[in-house]
């Protein structure tokens, strides 16, 4: 599979009861693919990996899969508390349909590279999905660096990318520096895209194209094709929202920014809750400022995906 | 139930393949009672919780509340990546016969309070079972300062002792202060409780007790009985063993430690692996130092404990 | 000299002008031995060490050795920007009549152990006189772990006591096990002294005693006798003053709480700023809920110092 | 003056007893000035500003001002301890024919914005100089947060540039979002000059230019102009080197590295020592790859500009 352009990190939507809404889960990944998204990650962090049990995952990956069949790959992210667990879970991925695996760090234990290495070496075995490693020290405290980020590239075939989310933007001309173009960099966070695309990234793994996939697509392609001057406004306009995704509550934020635009509901399972008081009141600041100065950018309906798949 | 004395955070021992060797743990447990603990707290950090699944879990604590039938309290470690994984685990553990809980807050995420105190108050609320508030800002970032667990406290009747491994050590002291003896306080650190007995901690929730039983209780006995001069000759001895509690690897550490004195199995869960090379080197050298040094305390032989539950 | 008890890290006074008030400090440490403090340290971190030139810190060191005349030892802190600076001022400070010195780190860089080492080394061969090492890596980064200052007291004889700063009270203990007695042990932030001597500390370098110096040594004395109760009570009453001492704008609130309670002005040096607002609300909350339930403990007045001084 | 360009953060050279060197500066300038550097920072970290004195520090700016005669702007970085030192210091760089201040926020003592906008308003008044304020929380534990930045433009009208070396690079779209081009951003450490370039910066502050003026000015020119393929190239060859620079010794891995390259000397002054041993052989085995594969570039050599100073 193709690991570049704009990827969302998607979201996964709640009925009142915090059951998943497989329907609307359609909708969005529909909507976004026809936005100019390039592929679907499923699963991760933003996509509240961490408080859906399997038999839920799998559901949400057979759904979109169907639903998708075939437009854009797939990418189911791989997290679990422990290596037995996270393999268990690749191989259901692959039976489910997915073209791709993004591959984490185990959930609350970071132990030394040796433990690490044997961990994520177990999931890259686990299928022969092509995959992508995720590193996100500041969520998981695991930090993959770029020496060991080669040695990884260098033992398995089907690690393809990786996926940088340390806030360290110098990772991105280190791992080239070191490996050239043997794996594609895709930047995970949203507020330093057009510095990594600088630096040599090719893809975008992102979290406010849930709610603006437009403007998401138009300011990674200003970037990679060097047009900085059209692509600073743009940037400059979409900071704010971006900032988002990098905060501890990005997946509350980019939710609750998602039903203001009308694509979604802000429902979270606990522990996280719903934003209030001061932090909502932020949050709507920024979202009208950003709304009272939206560019325009030619963009599909969110509207006519319902009847597409009606 | 009674939140003093020595109690372990016992470890879970394995078979071979990595299933849970039961027998081994009823023996163990009986063996740390023998040597004058006061309890026994199940499933934690020590325990391996975070690779045990729920049905795993509540064999474990079948287990041993039969075996141990009410000679001491048994108390299960709470914790989940959702609040309503952990509520379901905290009625399940009731129903194993526990006689309290130790409440953890969320795995991998830490919200703000607001967030915490939900995810807390439904644990709290989930059984009327004792329940310890467990405070390990290093290991689960989230950190519940005095002022909020004495709010904890004036709201949650059930909510009897709190468990202190921040390694900041003043924090025994600032409890007390906001609350007097409404909780009780527990050193969750091993390498700090005779500090912490100084400033009115009434409870260990211990380590390496899952080694040396009668070491510890006599450690945690001269302490609280202020024989300063003789408790600190037992410290010297013991402390470069009790600081392989405070490390990444304690559980490696302390299973290995477990087999080495003829106690159990260095067998540990990925994403854990057993110690190596180097580390292992250091570990061996620290224990053997400590062998050759070993006081003499009264202590209960773990062979008799086999023909005792034969 | 003897390192034990109450020294005082002394507040330098300034006129209006910010020039140094020599008169005050007179009166000022004259005050505080006669409440029982057996000691002064001079020119540290709360005496503003960092924005007096060297020819001011000289002049402060004459001052009072010449106003104490063999009351007590009189101790200056030496601090710089360069090894060079360093040693320069311990020479000055020997000529000026201090009985001890003590040790810091550089200011701004901190290096490695060879370095940090070869700094100390400097510093400590520069006079005969009696030193104490100060580990503060919070303030100064650099941390001397255990079995530096074990090294250190191995290889220079007048080197006598160590500061122990860091937050982390398992550090007492610790060298402790390493050298037993061979240095003093000395608690360097008010908030921990109880649980420091329960350790084996036998000193004190404290902050608030510039305000409540009878309150400061009656603690002591309590901890240091093993009067558990009773100084609990008087510890839980000084807590919140006594944590004054261990926040950025320790030496703000110190000097106000002194310019509240009648013993000096709140005047600080630039950077530094006087407090302001809130942070000045929050302080004025806390002084006055501490004199109206100040415990009643024998103390010698101001006043009368200055009778003693005219 | 013009806040652009590749200005080296120039070393101090030292004698033998550690003197200053002035000599050896003056061509040492010179040589950067003919390599194509658009100016010349003097004093900084790099500069080993806090083991100079302030006559020491004033020598420096005469020796440097009067041999440059106006060929490049002088800037001299202001840091002090105390305010009114900074003050001084500005005041003296002024007569001694500076064209520009590089101001830092103060030394050991971190505030609050307040204490630090009080700070540099300090400074920025002291003379009608160009100013650049410098950002660099690792090493000064104070961060000029973008909105602060913004306001210190909107308040001190010879306040013309920033210097970021916060490692987080999003600071440069940052403030450009807040100020457009109020402020030139120039990057300041050495390993992110092409990420920096792609988010606005015009210029460097370099470390490395020590001793590779010629690649540093021609890999900045690259990325300026947007010579992605060809400025990778010269930047996977360079980066091993300019990582020196944001490493706690970059003072002594820049100095040695200009020795072996023949342009200076490694000495430098204590609590600082040259480097030994393993981190010697790093650095040599680094630099060793570096001139093996070294780039063609036209570079002016250093010896001619010791024929023309002679």
């Amino acid at each position: 599979m193709q690991w570049t352009g704009v990827m969302p990190a998607m979201t996964t939507a709640f009925h009142p009861d915090l059951s998943i809404d497989h329907d609307f889960m359609k909708q969005h990944a529909d909507w976004m693919l026809r936005n100019g998204c390039s592929g679907l990650v499923m699963l991760g962090s933003l996509g509240e990996g961490a408080t859906l049990n399997d038999a839920e995952k799998i559901a949400i990956l057979r759904n979109i899969t169907r639903s998708i069949h075939g437009r854009a790959p797939v990418v189911a992210a791989i997290s679990s508390l422990s290596t037995a667990g996270a393999v268990r879970l690749a191989k259901e991925a692959e039976q489910a349909g997915c073209n791709g695996l993004m591959v984490l760090p185990p959930y609350v234990y970071s132990g030394d590279w040796r433990e690490m290495r044997a961990h994520v070496a177990a999931i890259l075995q686990a299928t022969p999905l092509s995959c992508m490693l995720y590193n996100n020290p500041i969520a998981y405290r695991t930090d993959f660096l770029p020496e060991q980020i080669a040695e990884l590239a260098a033992s398995h075939e089907n690690l393809h990318a990786v996926k940088e989310s340390s806030a360290d933007l110098r990772r991105v001309a280190a791992i080239r520096s070191l490996i050239g173009d043997r794996l594609s960099i895709l930047v995970g966070v949203d507020d330093a895209i057009v510095e990594g695309i600088a630096a040599g990234a090719v893809g975008w793994i992102a979290g406010l194209v849930n709610a603006f996939p437009a403007e998401s697509v138009a300011l990674f392609h200003l970037a990679r094709t060097g047009k900085q001057n059209e692509g600073f406004e743009l940037y400059r306009w979409f900071l704010p929202l971006l900032r988002m995704d990098t905060v501890p509550k990005f997946v509350q934020l980019i939710k609750w920014v998602q039903q203001e635009v009308g694509v979604g509901s802000a429902r979270v399972r606990p522990p996280r809750l719903e934003l209030e008081s001061d932090e909502l009141a932020d949050a709507h600041q920024t979202l009208q400022k950003a709304l009272a100065t939206r560019p325009r950018i030619a963009a599909s309906d969110f509207a006519s995906s319902v009847g597409a798949n009606a």
